[in-house]
């Protein structure tokens, strides 16, 4: 077993000797693959029609020589100048009629049929010449697909095609209409072309906005499939993926593939909770399938403290078997000139290669031994449901902050517990976990809420929150009380509610109980008592007034218009527990009581974890990160053999700041 | 007498039975008025010519059954789209010609012919539906108008119409130079289709500035009349209103208008001083008339303090016999679905349903032996003068920052004092009030100074301040002394002036003389006596260098490059006295010292309010609101009954937090 | 010798009278100068073709009989409406396609043709009508060139304009695509058509932003050329300059002019060290040649702190002859109709006034018995190259700032240390300087590095830091160790380099030496010692690590990835020193001691200044500014005549605050 280690190459920029050298010192360094062709349509087509793939193809000679792998990239985000120049329309057009314009990269429309006929012609030369090179691993289609300055477009093709999505959807004119309740501030519409894909953020709410994000993620999808079909159709056992699919239903736009490939910029300063979510998060998009990590700087937190080592085991112990630094070596010009990079800027090997270098060779000593890594087991879940979630995003702006907020708010008190959890969408399989936490899931379908009935009648346990099955499939207002098609599993509803937006969306207080009397004057406060122990909390943004049918509630608002109501509301269920909190945000050490609570619910035992500390295993092996910049100690049951440092010592660990430590479990 | 207690309706967006059930629970929380058809243009319409009423009618209809009037409203904000596609011509147009679009609302031209022909026959056809329904009470003509994220308009109707309004106003191009001194950066013109409406901010302090904000508040005046007009034509006794006149000249706008209607959404946050400004503001633009509350939200401050009968009995004591509630319940799609509502988010009475209830049948029956209340009486007035605030405002876009902070700080000072005053425009008769205030007059004309010195002279005391008087009505800078007209009346002459913008524009400084020789390192510092008393504090933004004739200077300024000049100047004239201040802004405790000693020249005796305490009076009934978020005593010399609550206790009042008491004098 | 006083002055806005009125009181004032004309296109040339001098020739001669001399400048940067309205294609052009448009200034394009050929036209007119006008003393030709809100021009003619200029320098495009490594992001070009002018800073760090940046500037550049070169053909003796030349490089901009001309509005809270950077820059664009002060605001810090009289004699001690006031009254109308005046808003004599008045009486009684007065001597320079500089700060955006700031530092560290620079170009003469400092020089030429090697060896001491010599001439990286053609002259290598920035831009730490193990958690640190004092202080931004070959390095990193390495690297070379610091940024107080320690090498005796005090000599006379806001003493060794004030006395300095002196020196 070696984790695959890789970086980003642009042999268009270099001379056949620089690519060798280049290729020898990877070597030395036991890097064994390289990304190619990501951003080079200029360089294989040179103009229009006459293409050019020897550099190419000399270029993954070279790196073969070296035993050194290739990912192939397809360049559909960087058009070239002659393309753009021939036909302006193939250029992004904005809110008003401005074009985007040549110059940096993503300033075409994913819509355009010339954009897209170009494309394919060239995707298709790519498969047809590569289609025998054995040295190629897998390919990449586009690069971070959405994530452009000019991320929409309202050309004319983008509104007929976002037209043609909605007449598929809805039919008539009519069914929109009332599907969209459109009687709002005279938005009803009498024909098709009078429809038009609206901006991010500019009517809130409405089911136009939901269905510009629905066909902006469809649509970008689309502009993957035409690209991956070309590629199948030559070389039908290609390995494909993408990378860092931002904006759009990831799970949509994976759906297919064979990888889902993480960016990921970590520095000294990256919270440990946001790392280890970043990473979890793609690991859960093909749930089974080991991800990739396409992007991650060489040198992170240096040249003042350099945590290459810490990132390389935590994503290897989060189940990442490739891991890609970006980049090499800068590109002379451009906007990337100063990246760091595994070599020094004038592309020679300094501290950062000698550093990389002897930790890859460590690793491949260090998992000589095993064939491969079993991927990693956790026993929670948390559920991110794109639709869901947008239905509540979008009704404001600002709720899309909020949003991210409590679904990482989970994600801390689930990783801060111990138990850090897979991250699932609402159609995967929730049988292989104890307890599945739901943040704010605004439609629930009547599918997913027998799903979770089964689910908890057999013994799960579910945390939801929030305004959660509010809203119908178009994002509108439902007029009966929520959660909708969950009030039995629940064992109440919520019969009233109300937004309270505190202090702004990022609730971050001290822990409880100091001062609750102060506390209790500019925020809602909801106490009690769970598992003998006294809890207390600020809850934020929107509370709900909840009736109980079955369910208990032992923790009650102590102030506000719905004091003495139930918060926290818990219903025994088959053989399981649904346990509901009547706030869209609450506060980080109320958040983590709650989830211990539920923990113990699902018969999963308090672990006893310091702050900062991360512990993931993959089969035999247990990984321990210390993101603490401090020695600590702390004892434990693991028993096994230190493989990496000697942390491991009569029932405790003891790390040093920032190191990492492998066991080889007994 | 009855509050009549209304609340913004949608009925487009439901069914006949569920505006029945509305019709039911409003009538049964004592409700009585629905504002009906706001932005209904695209269900009244459905296309072009083709009209249907019908749903409207019965919507009044089933509101009548229940005693519950309609406020009919004309749609003009909310333009369809089928009209927007029809005619591209109608949408707002940019600075360099980008179109708004259709989506939300606001997005069509103010001048447009064709918008305003489609808008004048909607309107005719709503006035000739409705034309018998006795059940409409009033009319509101668009809402908010001028509020809106396109709010300035660039197409060529808009500039031709500017035109027309120049040549009108200028009749040569000559007299157009002359006037606005054009020789400044080559600004001469020579023909008037070289001439442009500016964007705000745009070319400060120049005479075309003034005179678009000019042209953009009489062109939304005229948008409103056409409208009014088509109504009184087939209902001569219609009485018509509109809401919420922001950006335009709120005394040209509801010229004309029996009623002038706010919108004001408070928070438990939002502070006494700057709740009454917003609610004097509109008592005091049709001098007499109730004004009315069209939009205040259920429920300000909940769920964690719920103000709503706070804010009721404060707009009841202020004037307003109308409050409208915004809304009822949501529509279920759109910008507002997330509105604070009387209904839970579900349609059904919840706790804000009950509370607002109760709060009106108790309101009912304490108002049940009182014909009618006389309007609220004020011995102090405020000058509020567009023109000349606008000619201040105009010359550097932060100003108008410091314009309003100067008019809130007289204010508040008078608020502070007890002696909230009555908010006019210079044109309205001042023989009512002992004290009136003028923050910065910039502009000060003939007739005005001559008003003033009758006033003065028969015994009134005015009370000025800044760079009042000190440009034509042009906006141009004089070359005379200012302030112009004034001095004789001021008995003194500002013959010198400096800018001086110390730290930003909102000075709110510390009370006075704490460590005043750090102080007067930062600050231009003014101390004197008045009334036997030491003042000191801090002047700023622009202070005058003064030159007594007649008057006297209780204050001056103790540093700066006017050391020992006159900062507070007091003249007696005739039976009155006329003071000024010589800077654009005060510390708002000097301003306490300045507004009290104005007082007791005005004989109006001292009295000793709490902070943040509103005490109101409409005839026979006073209204006290504690503001504090904590119980409050206070003595007092009104003698009467309680009306509401239990504070006026031998001699004193004793309110709790948020409490308001109703105190019936004897 | 007098310094010459002048004033910006409107004629076309007043009537004759007024103008006599204001000549008799600039005489009276000791005024001697004023500017005329610079935004009058539209009163010189009232439509096309018809022009009117007739009122500036009266201006002319009313000043002249007040001895009064003009400053003629041509009104390039204010087109007049009717030539905007007659040719919309002469206003400037935005990146997508939106126009500028007649209202304030600086609207329209530098290279339009039309507009040019317009503007030729008017001055040649200019010329014409003045040539023979004795009393013009030097022309003014535009305003402030570049300095507008819309700065940057994308019509046709500037991109075809572009095109040529590149075809000029790169002859191919294949020689382009080369020179700009084009690779990148599909970035090459296959005809001359698809290359765009590129807005600031859209691609970073590409040879596209470099060449965009220098065709703007030689573009401005060759908008100035061709109105003096109108002026030239008829008056050949004509002195000409152009003031506050921003955004593009001011020694090519000012190149073959007569005088260069800064416009500084000091306040009294402008740091001592900024004050005297704005001034130095302009002294050393044209060496030897007097700059001159065209605006500068009367009564800088009034009215609490008048210190007009302090940067008189702060720019005549640093060798401004002519200081001009901006401006005598307010234009009536328009975006500077509240700036600050000699004369009040009224247009008369107030205490600035006065005060200005007296302040020249007294300087032309003290300057009496001089002819005139040498140019300020320096021992030292800052070397300020546009083309390197813009190579760095055009790699990001944010390195704009950073740039600056490390200018700014090291000639604050001389400052500091009394040795006040001269501000040089690279291609200046260095010999007369005993220290020369070069704030990263992204890009040395070689010619640059045989003229420093030549300078050193002839015993001259050098600084430079950070990135310096790693960048070719188009921006690209280079493929060797920096500092490119000086790694002999400092005896070292830059081998590696990483970015580092810590805490953003801008490091201003307290004293060095508190808390060192806190400061080192959050900060790259150096120590070392120099000249036997211990220095410890933080490096940011960017750092290299460094191999010595020759050189000695008394200073190095104690932590980060480089810890050990050099920091400070000393080489004796031939007679002199070469000294350089690894790093991009460093805090203040190292660079003070790094900077006192260069200035041991150079032999210049260590002075002892207390902060924020300025010293400056012109022949026999020193000028002893105070900026503190409070009294000082301090010992000297100058001995000479009080010719101001009486601050020497007894080997001491004793300076009141805000105090300057000026001393006969024997």
């Amino acid at each position: 077993m070696k984790i695959q280690v890789g970086t980003a190459y642009y042999p268009e920029a270099w001379q056949k000797e620089r690519i060798i050298l280049d290729a020898a010192l990877m070597k030395k360094a036991g890097i064994t693959c390289v990304r190619l062709g990501e951003f080079a349509w200029s360089h294989m087509e040179k103009t229009d029609g006459i293409f050019d793939f020897q550099w190419l193809h000399d270029a993954v000679k070279i790196f073969a020589e070296y035993n050194i792998k290739t990912v192939m990239c397809t360049p559909s985000s960087a058009a070239p100048a002659w393309l753009c120049k021939k036909y302006p329309e193939v250029l992004r057009t904005g809110r008003t009629g401005e074009k985007a314009w040549f110059g940096v990269r993503d300033h075409t429309c994913y819509t355009s049929a010339i954009y897209r006929k170009y494309l394919v012609r060239l995707v298709r030369k790519m498969a047809e010449e590569f289609q025998n090179e054995e040295n190629i691993i897998a390919w990449q289609i586009d690069n971070e697909l959405g994530c452009s300055r000019f991320s929409e477009c309202f050309c004319e093709e983008c509104q007929n095609s976002f037209r043609r999505f909605l007449r598929k959807k809805f039919r008539s004119i009519e069914n929109l209409n009332k599907c969209w309740a459109t009687t709002f501030w005279s938005g009803e519409y009498t024909s098709w072309d009078e429809v038009e894909l609206e901006g991010y953020g500019e009517n809130m709410g409405a089911g136009r906005t939901l269905a510009s994000a629905e066909f902006r993620s469809a649509n970008g999808k689309d502009f993957l499939s035409i690209q991956a079909k070309e590629i199948r159709k030559r070389i039908p056992h290609a390995v494909i993926g993408t990378n860092n699919l931002t904006r759009y239903d990831r799970y949509e736009g994976f759906a297919g593939m064979d990888f889902a490939a993480e960016d990921f910029y970590p520095t000294a300063k990256t919270p440990a909770a946001e790392a280890v979510f970043r990473i979890d998060l793609y690991r859960g998009i093909l749930p089974g399938k080991s991800p990739w990590m396409l992007e991650t700087p060489p040198g992170p937190g240096a040249p003042l403290q350099d945590l290459t080592k810490l990132f390389f085991w935590l994503f290897a112990g989060h189940g990442y078997d490739h891991i890609f630094y970006f980049l090499w070596v800068n590109h002379p010009a451009g906007n990337e000139k100063t990246h760091k990079t595994v070599l020094t800027q004038y592309g020679q090997p300094g501290v950062l290669y000698e550093r990389i270098s002897s930790m890859i060779h460590e690793a491949d000593k260090l998992l000589e031994g095993y064939d491969t890594l079993p991927q990693v087991e956790s026993s929670t879940a948390l559920v991110y449901d794109y639709h869901a979630s947008w239905i509540y995003t979008m009704s404001f702006k600002g709720e899309e902050v909020a949003y991210t907020w409590q679904q990482r708010n989970l994600h801390e008190a689930l990783f801060r517990t111990g138990y850090t959890p897979q991250i699932l969408s609402s159609k995967h399989d929730f049988s292989p976990y104890k307890l599945v936490t739901i943040p704010l899931h605004a439609h629930v379908e009547k599918s997913f809420a027998e799903k979770l009935e089964k689910y908890v009648k057999e013994g799960g346990v579910v945390l939801m929150n929030g305004r959660s099955g509010m809203y119908d499939g178009y994002s509108k207002n439902l007029t009966e009380s929520g959660p909708q098609h969950l009030k039995k599993l629940f064992g109440m509803e919520m019969h009233d509610g109300l937004e309270y937006a505190s202090q702004g969306y990022m609730p971050d207080y001290p822990p409880a109980c100091q001062h609750p009397g102060e506390k209790e004057k500019h925020h809602i406060v909801a106490e009690g008592n769970l598992n003998g122990k006294k809890v207390y909390g600020c809850a934020d943004h929107w509370v709900a007034g909840i009736k109980l049918t079955t369910a208990e509630a032992p923790v009650k608002f102590r102030n506000s218009i719905y004091r003495g109501m139930p918060f926290l509301t818990v219903n025994r269920f088959g053989k399981g527990y649904a346990v509901y909190c009547a706030a869209d945000m609450v506060d980080k050490e109320l958040m983590r009581e709650i989830v211990l609570y539920c923990e113990s619910l699902a018969h999963l035992p308090e672990k006893n974890i310091p702050e900062n500390v991360d512990i993931s295993r993959r089969g035999k092996l247990l990984f321990v990160t210390n993101f603490n910049n401090k020695d600590i100690t702390f004892p434990t049951e693991y028993k096994g053999k230190n493989k990496m440092g000697k942390a491991l010592q009569k029932g405790c660990f003891k790390l040093k700041a920032w190191e990492t430590a492998i066991i080889e479990l007994i």
